[in-house]
C-alpha cells in the first residue's frame, strides 16, 4: 500500500508489530490519533514509554509490580503457605479476580514449549526451588504448591516438569480442577473432559 | 480489575481508547510488550509521537500529506479535470490501489452523521466549492465531481447534501456505480441493491 505519509507508514508498521493487530487496523487507529487531539498522542506515548521502562518485576514472585516485593507478596494477611505456580500476570489477575485465593504466587514467565523454543531454562523454575528451600524450617515453609496452569499440552508438559522437580522437596502438590465449567452442558462436552471428569469426581462429605 | 503497577494500569487505560480495542486487549498488548526489547517500545512511542507532531493536510485536498501539498495533487501527470470526493483518507487509499483513477480527490474528513453530532460544517465542503469555483476559467477547471461515498443512511445524506450545493457551479456530478459486488450471486444478493441494479443498469454499446 502507499501511504500518503512516511510518518503514518512509519507509525502503522510500528502499531502492527503488536499482537493481534494486521496493517489495516493499524491504519484505522493512526487515522483516529490523527483525527483526535494531539494529547491523546502524547499521553499514549508517554504511558508506554513510563510502563516499559519503570515497571519492575517482583524478586520473589515475579510479578509486575511497583516496587521490590509486589503488594500480594507484601501482604501480612495472606497465607504464606501455599503459591499458586501460574504461567503469567494476566493470570494472577484472573484468580485474584475470583476472591477465592489467599495464599502467594509464582509466575514463571512462560511455559514450556518446545515448538517456540521455551525451555525450563527460560522459565523461573530454579527462582522458585530456591524460594522453597530457602523457607524450609521458617515461619514461611511452603506446604503446599497449587499448579495453576491451563490444560493444554504446552500447560501439561510443564505440569509434568514441575512435579518431577517438586517431589524432591517435601511440600504438597495440587493442581486446579479440571472438568465441566459451570454453566456448562454435559451433552456437548468434548469426551476429555468429560472423562477425566468423572475419574477425578468429587466426594461429598 | 486490580492492575498490579500503576503504570501498567495507566498504559492499558490509554491504549484501550483506541478504536477497536477493549482492556482485555490492551493488557495484552502491554504485557507483550514488556516482554519484548525495551527498544520496541521506545520506537513504537516515538512514531506516534513524530505522526502526531508532523503530519500535514493537503491545503488543496485535505488529505494526509508530508507536504503543504500533497503527492497526488503536485502530480503532473493526473487529470485536474475531475475529482472524487470521499469520506476520509482511507478512501483515498482503497480507489488507489484499483489503479483505475487518475483523477485529484478531496478529503471531507467525515461525513454528515446527525446521530454523532457532525452536520455540514465539520466538513472541507465549503473548501471544496471555493476550490471548483477558483478554477473556473484556468487551465485545471474541474469538469467532474464524483462523489465516492459509502451507500449507507450517512452516505447518501451527504451525498445529497452535496448534490444539491454543487448544482449551482455547473459541473458535471456522478456517483461510484452500486450493483451486485462482481463474484457476488445474484440470489444472495438483498432486494434494495438488486432493485437498484435494475434501475441503473448498464447500456452495452
Amino acid at each position: 500500500m502507499n501511504y500518503p505519509s512516511k510518518f503514518i507508514e512509519n507509525a502503522v508498521e510500528e502499531i502492527a508489530k503488536l499482537p493481534g493487530i494486521g496493517k489495516k487496523s493499524a491504519l484505522r487507529m493512526a487515522l483516529h490519533l490523527l483525527k483526535r487531539d494531539e494529547k491523546q498522542t502524547l499521553q499514549l506515548a508517554e504511558a508506554l514509554t513510563i510502563m516499559r521502562t519503570k515497571t519492575q518485576f517482583c524478586t520473589q514472585c515475579h510479578n509486575i509490580s511497583d516496587h521490590e516485593i509486589c503488594a500480594i507478596c507484601s501482604n501480612l494477611k495472606r497465607d504464606k503457605s501455599v503459591i499458586c505456580i501460574v504461567e503469567d500476570t494476566r493470570d494472577v489477575l484472573a484468580i485474584e479476580n475470583t476472591s477465592q485465593y489467599r495464599g502467594l504466587y509464582h509466575v514463571l514467565g512462560g511455559i514450556i514449549s518446545p515448538l517456540e523454543g521455551i525451555g525450563p531454562g527460560d522459565l523461573k523454575i530454579e527462582s522458585l526451588l530456591n524460594r522453597i528451600t530457602g523457607k524450609k524450617g521458617t515461619e514461611e515453609e511452603i506446604k503446599e504448591v497449587i499448579l495453576g496452569l491451563s490444560p493444554t499440552m504446552e500447560g501439561d508438559t510443564t505440569a509434568f516438569y514441575l512435579t518431577k522437580r517438586l517431589k524432591a522437596l517435601d511440600v504438597k502438590i495440587t493442581t486446579i480442577a479440571r472438568g465441566i465449567p459451570i454453566g456448562g452442558d454435559l451433552e456437548y462436552a468434548d469426551e476429555i473432559t468429560l472423562g477425566r471428569s468423572i475419574v477425578s469426581r468429587i466426594v461429598y462429605e
